[in-house]
């Protein structure tokens, strides 16, 4: 019964995270659009500065809040009973629709710079963000690969599991430095009479909409890596697993979750060896602590 | 053999990774100095310029150099010998004396933008940037206060542990993240004739600065996050534990980086009850696995 009890008390602060998530992350959007409607020029696709505004939206949309719900997306209790398959697809999906809202949103700077007579790609944001995104195509097309597809051994998903999780997290971390480093920029070049340093209502509503940013990047970071909050193994896989020695040989994900469970008496007495001989366990293990 | 082979090449890619680490770092302080003294008017402590440029240097060499090795302190090998209260101690001294860069760095701001007459704090960088040092302050003053005196129960410490590091490495983050703004904004400011997008010498060369300061975090976080690269449990603390049942009751920090070889055999045909009871011990787990 405590047992019961603890568990539904770590239920519902999951839930209040979840919602808290959500709803900076929907008052990021919704910021975004009050900025281009309200103090800028609204949204279009003519080459004007309505085009270039599609930028922050998507991004903020897209490359932010969709690629922070791709990441937590395993951690949603409620679609354990769900098949491992299909939310690798959910998975997959949100972050091709993120990748997509991205290179739109990259296309309308290009157009807007180029209409303007505006250089491209001199800025750190524009280095910085364009590295992002072909990072995460890479990380896309890599996981879809090695994750999804079932030709990748699972010797090899275990060794990449634990660079596809790294590589997840920091890509997230950076898009939303990117950001930062966007609104900074356009804040300076848009602010002109009175100053961003003058500081004018845009000023605080945008600088608010980057503290939300940060707050959901860190909200994001702290669901995906609570190791209690993360989807249990595989029940076939469990009952299939014979001894801890053939792990690798069953589901790797759920070798990785159950890893850390294995018998072995031995090491409690011998652990700089069994910290060694783990090595592989330990690494696999991170799949969602990081 | 095999397993004294594969050690030694583990610790020869820790050894690589740490010198291309401190090279990035050593190169980003370097070019920050560049920076100031080449292309701008270079150091010194009177309302000028050149007390701005206090600044970058400054947080590059403490707030992001010295805070990265702070972090990594711990998986340097041939410190593993040393007690761990001595670690504890180069730990928190590293971090206060990047603290105190950060608050010079700081001042330095705050004093030419009252010569100059330039509002302060109206910036998303400012904004951020002053959140990150408060954040980082409290960090080290609950750090000193739990970790370090003697007077915190050890179920405290292990509660805190996870948060003390996921508020660690993201607040490294987030200043890593600052600076890109901040290197944002002065080359906007300063660019007048030719402006930043005319792409100067000056501008690639705060670009790379900034390329290599995401590099260094990435490299550091990489480094904290491997869980074989941590640091092995005390071996007396290893001793004193008589069953898994009171390891909580021992040096709390060895307890967590046993855990996974507790020794539960029915955990494996009960995952699920197991993952909630293993709650704490998961969760203290992540101490170097964030």
């Amino acid at each position: 019964a405590a047992l019961g009890a603890r568990k539904m008390e770590d239920y519902g602060r999951f839930l209040a995270l979840l919602a808290s998530t959500l709803l900076v992350g929907f008052v990021s959007v919704i910021l975004s659009l009050v900025w281009v409607f309200h103090y800028r020029e609204g949204l279009s696709w003519d080459g004007s500065p309505a085009e270039f505004n599609w930028h922050p939206v998507l991004i903020i949309t897209g490359f932010v809040f969709i690629q922070g719900i791709a990441i937590i997306v395993y951690r949603l209790p409620w679609t354990w009973k769900c098949s491992k398959l299909l939310m690798k697809f959910i998975h997959a999906g949100l972050n091709t629709i993120a990748m997509i809202l991205a290179i739109v949103s990259m296309v309308a700077v290009f157009e807007y710079h180029n209409a303007k007579n505006i250089p491209n790609m001199y800025s750190l944001h524009s280095w910085i963000g364009l590295t992002a995104v072909i990072f995460y195509s890479l990380q896309l097309f890599l996981g879809f690969a090695v994750f999804l597809l079932p030709f990748a051994p699972l010797h090899l998903r275990g060794v990449l599991m634990p660079i596809h999780v790294y590589s997840g997290l920091t890509i997230f971390a950076t898009v939303i430095a990117t950001a930062l480093m966007g609104i900074t920029e356009k804040l300076i070049f848009s602010l002109k009479n009175p100053a961003y340093s003058a500081f004018p209502p845009e000023a605080t509503l945008v600088n608010c909409l980057g503290l939300l940013l940060v707050i959901f990047g860190l909200l994001i970071l702290w669901m995906a890596s609570r190791p209690h909050w993360k989807r249990p193994p595989e029940e076939n896989a469990k009952i299939l697993r014979p001894t801890e020695a053939t792990a690798e040989g069953t589901e790797v994900e759920s070798a990785m979750t159950n890893s850390s469970n294995a018998d072995k008496s031995d090491l409690r007495t011998n652990t700089e060896a069994a910290r060694k001989q783990n090595l592989k366990f330990d690494e696999a293990g991170q799949r969602s602590t990081m």
